[in-house]
């Protein structure tokens, strides 16, 4: 961190800034330069709060040198983090597609596109027990019996399980079933619940909030990395800004971006960051192409009939045909998919 | 809901569209036209899901007449909601003052700020005891024991409290000091945490997302009224733009608007919408002027001391003198304040 | 400026990072901290790229201490501009309101207008002859024949006239006519426009784009500015945001923050941010009591014939209602309005 | 366009919003619901402002059920362009590669980048003469002079030339030297420099603003086209958002959703979108496997020294196996490149 003093700033101005320094615990090291003195912050500065100095008088600019996040940092870890998905590894040089319906509906509707995303190289089944919804009214999903479903489904077909988790109280519950605990955009800030899956050893797919700076979603794994769970995967699904042509505007360079900044795999939705089912091939063949580790998208046997996102989910020969593009893109970037 | 038929739609199609709202038990009104024909639904909408709608074969577009809120719309109910917080009336005549520290630091820091609040005239204390931070190595508040000081400062002072509430397991912690509930906007769309306090009768302050809509935000409040608790407050406290001098940009039109859609009175927080003190006051004032029923303001006897959010709280001085101006512009309109 | 040296850059590297500095006419003053070597850069900085040294190897950062803007900054004349429109003077202590219909109609239409502006206290009379139209197929405006039908309802009723300018042939041909130019929104950063309008020394009144931020709009000013004409009064019109309920987000802190930044005075549109006629008279007030210095609104005798933007335009009763309470506000902080 | 009345609008309001339509030239079908009555616009509405019909008296709603753009949607023209710059084909099956410098700086500098372009692949040299800047002090190109080098590349090294063209009375200058008027996306909404353009039959490139939906960057291309020339291609260069990592954010959805909407070709600028060359290879790599038709890049021999732009150039050698990449991922959706 660096503190520009501004050019009427005083002796003393520069005296109270260089203790507020030192009771962080920090060293200081200041240059007086022509027109403006700089006081360079030495230690740790992730305990050392930029707006407490900005405040202080003749302080001109505090200026983050450093990153704000640690743990989940490519300074602090250079290789790439591989999270092991009980034997499906995500982050290694494999594609990894995660498929299924929005919401967990009925046994018989899970089952069968659970056969479906396994059939074609899927290799985690998603799809939601607790639904998140704008409006109170509209449907919640089935809870605990969902869960079931999602579980009696992956034993039939060997693929594992992710789904959203809403609240710090239904954690333990959901990792009695699920594989993936997936935190949910709306999510991204809740910190209790953060900090709930955190506690856990399940692997994480954290969603990119509609309005998170890469930067707050970095310290939002970090939150979850900070109470010992490293088994987080970076998910972009859009975010929201003034076009509205989409349902949200997938942010696709944040892979690259990511990847520099932090060594956590990072997957991408673009079912919901379209909100269209027709984006949605294109969209995952440029996600593999901008170096994505895993894809998750929305499946239905039959979307007219879907309880919620019907407009963004694909259906079974359509999504048979996207596996087979996103397989030829990942080959031609030196990847690959499975089956693929 | 209006159903439009794209013009190469079918018979077959057009059909079971007609199903799909019949299904959900309403009855529909079909009209020929020369180019597209148009279904409207008659009935309680409330549970169609458009997006049902939209993704059924034939149909060019569905077209949402009414809000998809309810109880907190101005239809349902036309005369204004005035939310009562233990005596002080909040949506009625006079414009109610909140204010006080980001965090509760320590008693007599939040004692001596309180007396600053009662003198110029604030009727409701604020002060977090629970903080959301973006980082997990930030401060997180005093939790219970700041709870405590608040209900000590209330009782000395004779000023409400309002503070907030991050989790569904607090919910009855929090109401057992608080007078007002407060939701942050980090967890406007947690919807456990919302029913939680719905199913209090405690006063709320609903603040707007970063990247809320007005209608989503009416309908997290629709989620509040429809567990039992109609006392709401509603807060716009900015929202995230491209713009970035100011920390957010408060968007005081909403404040006319959500008016005219619905019955709750709105409160504004011009404190860390703009997250300069600078700006506090002239934001405070245009805020009276466009018609809010309350504001919500950030005061510390030392900001450049403060634990958080120092760069954007008044020195007592400048509070007292934005009070006045305040006091000023609400006369001008009509209204009042307390003292004032 | 200041540049941060990344903790593995090389002699080499400072040494071409210092070059480049003093190749602009600059001179420089190092401090080598215990972790990172800073370059201040003494001198003039305004010819000085930025983006030029960022790329430079072993640049790790950036900073630019002072504003790029220049001629219009705070820095650079402390007390406020008072622009003379004719004898009106916008920037002084009086609010001045610009009114009028958004395109001039037909004659009789305008004089009529023209009048009511005058009898409720407007100082100066707006109306398009050149209209931006997003769509080829829509109405243009009346081109010369407009401009002289605003000079005839000038002369008649003593308002001043403003009115936009496309296109930098035509800004001799309305600067025969018109006592200030409009640059509009989508013309914000046409800089051939800009520089055209700076030749001449006729009032000019500068739309904030649409997706600009306050520092691209004073840079605008300044190329007007730069060309010799310091008559420049800034308007903020509204931003583009995900919010959609409003057709832009009237940005208000812009106001307070164009004053701590610039010398020059601020206008705000409350008709054209919103687009809803029923939110013109709030977003009015609290433009006044957040300290602007004029306003500018569209009127209409009959807004359901208005060739253009009818949904936000007054109808006489509601102008001049909506100006008994602007002078109300003025009063209350201070100021007053023209009759008011 | 669909006409929803309210449910208490009156006998007489109906006849006005007929006769309104009717006087625009279309006829109307009502339909009486139980709820609300639909006035059906039936004809050509490319001529009626949805604006002026929604501030009629017991107007609800105005849904516009058609596109308001016309001769570049695609139900006005079902196959593809493919835009012939001089016989280098933009909008065929194969992917075009646009490079070049972004200015023109010096005779020998850009010789020798053409080469650099032409030996990777490339088929058109991008570079700007005259350059739209920020700041009035910074460098604002070459202009005739530059033209000029331009035109000598191309004769040298047979790439075709795209370069900016600022203002109307420049258009014919730029078009003796061009074989692409590239329109800025500062620029998209100048109308009569598109109108300019639009009279000429030189091939137009034209970048999205900063701030445009896809409809009125459509809209922006409907005004070239309405002019009489058929030869537009679109550039999607990345949109404002809160996002600030990246200068921009490249909105990739926008190319198959602009390929359904119209039947344009449309192009990709992923060195202005991302303003950082690390992310321009992932980005040219995911554009053209969204589907994209060109790419647009910006190639420097020494960015370190380029006097714009710099931090988002590619270097020769990033350029060559960054073609190479690109090569591999237009084969893997069975499209090419040029040697590629």
């Amino acid at each position: 961190m660096i503190i520009v003093m501004g050019n009427t700033s005083t002796e003393e101005d520069l005296e109270r800034v260089v203790g507020a320094v030192k009771s962080a615990g920090l060293d200081v090291h200041i240059s007086e330069g022509v027109e403006h003195t700089i006081v360079g912050c030495v230690g740790d500065v992730s305990h050392l709060d930029r707006n407490e100095l900005q405040v202080l008088s003749g302080v001109q600019r505090v200026v983050r040198v450093m990153q704000p996040f640690k743990l989940v940092s490519r300074e602090f870890q250079e290789e790439d983090t591989v999270v092991d998905v009980d034997g499906v590894r995500v982050g290694g040089s494999r594609v990894v597609v995660m498929a299924g319906p929005c919401a967990v509906e009925d046994r018989e509707m899970l089952l069968e596109t659970a056969e479906i995303v396994r059939d074609a190289g899927g290799e985690i089944l998603r799809g939601g027990a607790f639904k998140p919804r704008t409006s109170p009214y509209s449907f919640q999903g089935l809870g605990e019996e969902g869960l079931k479903i999602l579980r009696e489904a992956s034993e039939r077909t060997g693929l594992k399980v992710v789904t959203e988790v809403l609240s710090p109280e239904d954690v333990e519950l959901v990792a009695g079933y699920a594989d993936v605990l997936q935190i949910g955009a709306r999510n991204m800030q809740n910190y209790s619940l953060l900090r709930q899956v955190g506690r856990t050893q399940r692997p994480v797919l954290l969603k990119r909030g509609l309005m998170s700076s890469v930067e707050e979603w970095l310290m939002a794994a970090e939150y979850v990395a900070s109470e010992g769970n490293p088994n987080i995967m970076l998910c972009e699904r859009g975010i929201r800004t003034f076009s509205q042509y989409t349902r949200n505007t997938l942010d696709l360079s944040a892979v690259p971006l990511v990847q520099e900044l932090s060594h956590l795999p990072v997957v991408v939705d673009p079912s919901h960051a379209t909100g269209r089912w027709r984006l949605v091939a294109p969209m995952a063949r440029a996600a593999v192409a901008a170096g994505a580790d895993g894809l998750i998208m929305e499946v239905h046997p039959r979307p007219a009939e879907a309880k919620s996102d019907g407009p963004q989910s694909l259906k079974p020969d359509t999504f048979r045909q996207t596996m087979r593009e996103i397989a030829e893109v990942a080959r031609s970037i030196g990847r690959g998919v499975n089956n693929g």
